[in-house]
């Protein structure tokens, strides 16, 4: 037995019931076409048990969509000599569980005394297959060490399954018998049918018994054999999946499949499944030397990551919370582009290519959004799901009061994520090359924003200005504010780099411009509107003191002793209220210094100070948003303060990990994640981009030793290894770029 | 086979999926226990499924709690030589269902041919035992007819039941051996125990394969038997249901009781629950010759009633919609006390009782209402559940617009409700003498609520009187109205009365009376302060016209002409909408001659006649309230318009039979049938009870040709016997009257 390494695999040695839905989140496990959490297979009480698919949306009260907990796999009741075995009864003796992120390889060993004082070994695996997405497989090791007796197994597909007591799922059709079953189902509103198919192979000394129990939405089956004391017996249960998104026979598909599948299957599906993972962190593993925990953290982000990522789906995208929790129910906001995408755009440019063409099959959902607006173009929903319409609630219940209902702003006004979108294909362009996706997909989409924008502007005869009134900025504690520096400046950029594609496209592509023209009625003169927008757009800077003000009127709001209300453990919307903290200067995460970072050709390097040296102390670094404390980490690492960034960065790294904002239990925070590997890549590791290609300008935290990492420029792999020398120059660099 | 009697069963000659929600509904059988809607015992796509039990509510957003549906009794898979049988494959060639309501016995014969040409007779029966109400049973005969084969039966109780999608049930336990099995669960928040204990029992003459399916969750008991063409076998399901709230031990309580029944348990559960049907019916059927319909809706109604009263239980009452579906969610709004109540008072005083103390048992959450609006004394409840807190819910989503929320202000100031169930004690305490019980629960309520009243009453300064401001009273198209004369006079008539039952006290039980003023701390200065609240409380009756203005302001609103608007199919608020509907002078139900009718002595026939001809042109008889209709032919049978009353009689009494609103799926109308008892009785039996006793005042409608009813009287039965000779004189009841 090889002991976990730590710098790949997450362990953890008791099993503490108080920390269960932390837990579950952690040790989720997928392979880009479904995620599961990690509960355990013979279940628990109160476990917040859960298995989503890309895709499979299906109605719900108040936020209209979710992604609907599928009838997982996992199930497997265990019956050792007559007595039930789970985790809450008895006693667990001995408890190990193990994620290994270069795999993706969930083991568990449980040594557990039963209420009748029989000492049973069991040792779980799990994986879902990387290189055959529809299958997953658990197998489970069983010794009876103090007594013999007869083990029972009942490995079923339970279609009851529910998302947190709410059931999405009606019958359609089922089987079990001998070694197999199936069960067919459909979510009821959405109406995407799910086939599951599932095999149970026992490998025992003795004889055994089997059973096919169809119970009605439940077949099981079911397997007893007796054991003597010391022996130990097998089961492996694989599980194959297909949905009416994948094929429009998806029971056929899945009986198929699994009857392709050899018996038992484990050995020949891992070892593709291991060879695609190897492949997965040449193109983007993170090595950090001199930081155990940056370094497990770092691949746990991108781990997460990976597993949530649609390698064959191009109508999907990555919710807030990944597949990894019921938080945010599967909606995807601007997380996904501007902070998860990077990663993909840098090292896995084909998934990210499949996220950006989501947003262009969504294309229609955000044309109604922006008619329903009164608007032109497409307006992209703050919250999307399946069909890109805006399904952010518009109220939910007070959290304190059930009587009342808070209205939730986000979806009709909080309108940069358009233009982020926007940014990410540039990005994304720019970084790969890509013309025929931009071409082809990538120009729809942002002639179509720029038009959102300027029927969006709204003119100031007094100013002779255009402006953004009746907004939210990324800095969600301020609402219904005009002017947000961030937005406007992001209004223009869309319009300016709208123009520019159009004109790019005329000279290089005058046949694909014509088409556009044609099919979005595009005219010269709608052109030279956005050119006047664009020109026109007010922009909050004030060239005296370097500063941006983060919107009309915020340096009159209150100014809050941050360091005057510490210890605190809770937010300072939770401390001053909705209303009272949109009254004060403190910020939920850093608005401006976002932008600074997103365009940092926007200001100098004394207006970066300043604006630093503002907002950082005016901002709710700990429990504001989970998307600041990254880029605040990149900011300071600008600025040369390593040993800030690090704090920053090192509060991103453990959102999920140590739970730091006590709702990781909802799911992984999939903007920290992209946030992380940002601040290591962009930040310490200090790659840039510009019109010339890529530069690095590294500022390693003083005890790192050296990091490595990996990115993919215009179809070169590229891999920097950085020795931390002491404070690097700009100059210091030529000795730690190597390219592969 | 015995014909079903036309004048006792309810029959349905054939399955029609499109009205499957309503036929559900109407095949609901209960016991006053439980109660589980008429679905197949196969199941059925989009069915309604559910059983409820009293008092098992459970947490739920939006209408903060609910009856939990329970883990049903019906479950039944039948295979037929491999063959799934369900009316929604294969061919149904024959198809009767009947609901026998002199004894809640529900049958079904069905012949069906197989998608590979089998036909089969298949005979159901169940009953929810009377005498014994833990005890549900089903069975079914099977007899293939043109072929032989194997026939295999699933028996289980499957846990996983849900509210429409809603779980409210967690796993604590299970068994399946042998010949029986059973679940033991729990509701999530409210933590209520429910324990299913089931057996199964067949007769065969052939050789009979027994297997104990223990899937978790959901326990199943199977059984296999050989049949050749033209035999017959007989399948047996007994399931016993206990809760925590019968017994702190439900799950030992449920298998004791289980193994205490004899196997088959038919014919010895059948006898003593056929004869407490005949002795209810004994206290309170009706008998109306002359007309088929109104004599089979009238025993309907009176079943509906009858299967949704509590026997043993007076902590729970009857909801809205009885125990028959999800509307209103098992809620108890004043439909109980005003429509339902009467008709148990005057035939089956205990359960009256039960009824009435559930409102004692509830006085908490009146007194916590009364306190959180910044009232004194009980304010009950709009909708009422487990506690007598308010559970009406406050925001509910816009039927059209889901992204809009709808504000419902009923909770809030639909308030008359408490001083209804005042009346239901007055009512009850004059009907049966029943002085212990308003000695030790009837006067707490009475004087905590007459507190309320006073401490709700406003001074009007310029006019020196009290008024009632911003309610809404029973016709709930106007909200937010001033000086509600219904309100009012409740208001008043509560303090009255409360003032009266005091001084009653004093002389007769001054012991008792000295109990509640330290108990309530009571003084002889509040008492005064009643009176001159009572005394100055303004009632908008004009002398001149004999006209009640329904609230301030009424007369001044927009007459509708409704004949200009017919026909039409839906409710005038759906026409003009919530606030067009409320600057109209259109009612959803008679405001005032509700009033003239609970209080009859407040109005002489030629203002009652006056009120009548204004209000009843301007009430949405037909898509308004369904509590409306049978108000409205009582007092027209007060005015002597027989054929009016049974117009509306009529719209009340196929309320449910013939879905004329189109709502039956959501469960019964309860007001609606305990208004159809009061018409019969009230209105065109033309009972009513002064100061001196009962009398009769006759109006049958001209076609019937005899109307039989009974009713109680301090503490003895009368039986009713009304010829028709055509139209009454007061004077010419006197061959009529048979006391008993």
């Amino acid at each position: 037995m090889q002991l976990p390494d730590p710098a790949w695999c997450i362990t953890q040695n008791s099993w503490e019931p108080a920390h269960q839905r932390h837990s579950e989140t952690i040790f989720t496990i997928g392979n880009g076409y479904l995620s599961t959490r990690g509960v355990f297979e013979e279940g628990y009480p109160r476990e917040s048990r859960a298995t989503f698919l890309h895709g499979v949306f299906d109605d719900v009260p108040i936020v209209f969509t979710e992604l609907a907990n599928i009838p997982d796999w996992l199930e497997l009741t265990i019956l050792l000599d007559g007595e039930h075995y789970c985790l809450n009864m008895g006693e667990v003796l001995f408890f190990e569980r193990s994620l290994d992120l270069r795999n993706g390889l969930l083991t568990r060993r449980v040594r557990w005394r039963s209420p009748q004082g029989n000492i049973t070994l069991l040792e779980f695996e799990r994986f879902a297959s990387l290189a055959d997405s529809h299958s997953t497989l658990l197998r489970v090791k069983i010794t009876p060490e103090n007594y013999s007796g007869t083990v029972e197994i009942h490995a079923g597909i339970n279609g009851e399954a529910d998302n947190e007591g709410y059931k999405h799922w009606e019958w359609l059709g089922q089987a079990a018998h001998n070694g197999s079953l199936w069960l067919h189902t459909r979510t009821r509103a959405s109406q995407i049918e799910l086939a599951a198919a599932a095999r149970l192979s026992l490998k025992s000394q003795s004889d055994i018994q089997m059973e096919s129990w169809n119970v009605h939405n439940h077949p099981t089956l079911v397997r007893r054999t007796a054991l003597r004391a010391g022996e130990s017996i097998e089961i492996e249960k694989v599980v194959v999946y297909y949905t009416s998104r994948d094929t429009s026979h998806p029971l056929d598909a899945a009986r198929q499949h699994l009857a392709e599948l050899p018996n038992p299957a484990w050995d020949s599906l891992w070892r593709p499944h291991q060879e695609n993972w190897e492949k997965e962190w040449q193109t983007c593993d993170v090595e950090i030397e001199g930081d155990p925990e940056a370094q497990i953290a770092v691949r746990f982000s991108l781990f997460q990551l990976l597993i949530a990522a649609p390698r064959q789906d191009e109508h999907v995208s990555i919710g807030a919370k990944t597949l990894s929790g019921y938080g945010y129910r599967g909606h995807v906001f601007w997380d996904t582009e501007i902070f998860m995408l990077p990663f993909f755009t840098y090292t896995q440019p084909a998934i990210a290519r499949n996220l950006l063409s989501y947003r262009y099959h969504n294309l229609d959902g955000a044309r109604r959004k922006a008619r329903a607006n009164g608007f032109e173009g497409a307006q992209y929903p703050w919250e999307s799901a399946a069909t890109g319409d805006e399904v952010t609630p518009t109220w939910v219940p007070h959290f304190a009061d059930r009587t009342k209902m808070v209205r939730i702003w986000t979806g009709d006004i909080e309108i940069h994520i358009s233009a982020m979108i926007c940014y990410a294909l540039c990005q994304y362009w720019k970084a790969t090359g890509d013309d025929h996706f931009i071409l082809h997909r990538g120009a729809e989409i942002f002639f179509e924003v720029a038009r959102f924008w300027a029927s969006r502007a709204e003119w100031n005869k007094e100013h002779s200005r255009y402006e953004f009134h009746d907004v939210i900025g990324p800095d969600e504690y301020h609402d219904h504010v005009d002017n947000n520096a961030f937005t406007n400046a992001f209004a223009r950029w869309t319009l300016q780099n709208a123009i520019r594609l159009y004109s790019w496209l005329t000279r290089n592509h005058p046949d694909i411009a014509a088409t556009y023209c044609e099919k979005l009625h595009l005219m010269p003169a709608e052109l030279q509107q956005w050119q006047d927008v664009a020109e026109k757009i007010y922009f909050p800077y004030d060239p005296q003191t370097g500063l941006i003000e983060q919107f009309d009127g915020y340096f009159q709001r209150r100014d809050v002793d941050l360091q005057a209300l510490e210890p605190r453990s809770e937010s300072i919307q939770s401390i001053f209220g909705i209303e009272g903290a949109n009254l004060t200067q403190v910020l939920k995460q850093p608005d401006v210094l976002m932008l600074a970072y997103l365009l940092p050709e926007l200001l100098d390097e004394r207006s970066l100070q300043a604006n630093y040296d503002y907002y950082t102390p005016r901002t709710d670094h700990t429990y504001g948003s989970s998307l600041g404390p990254s880029i605040q980490a990149i900011m300071a690492c600008r600025l040369g303060k390593q040993e800030d960034a690090y704090e920053h960065f090192m509060r991103a790294a453990r959102a999920d990990l140590r739970d730091v904002r006590g709702n990781a239990g909802d799911g992984i925070h999939g903007a920290s994640a992209g946030g992380v590997w940002q601040a290591v890549v962009f930040g310490f590791g200090g790659l840039h981009m510009d019109q010339h290609g890529w530069h690095i300008v590294p500022r390693l935290p003083s005890h790192w030793k050296r990091l490595k990492f990996h990115f993919t420029w215009r179809g070169h792999p590229y891999l920097i290894d950085l020795p931390n020398h002491g404070p690097f120059s700009s100059e210091a660099q030529d000795d730690s770029r190597v390219s592969l």
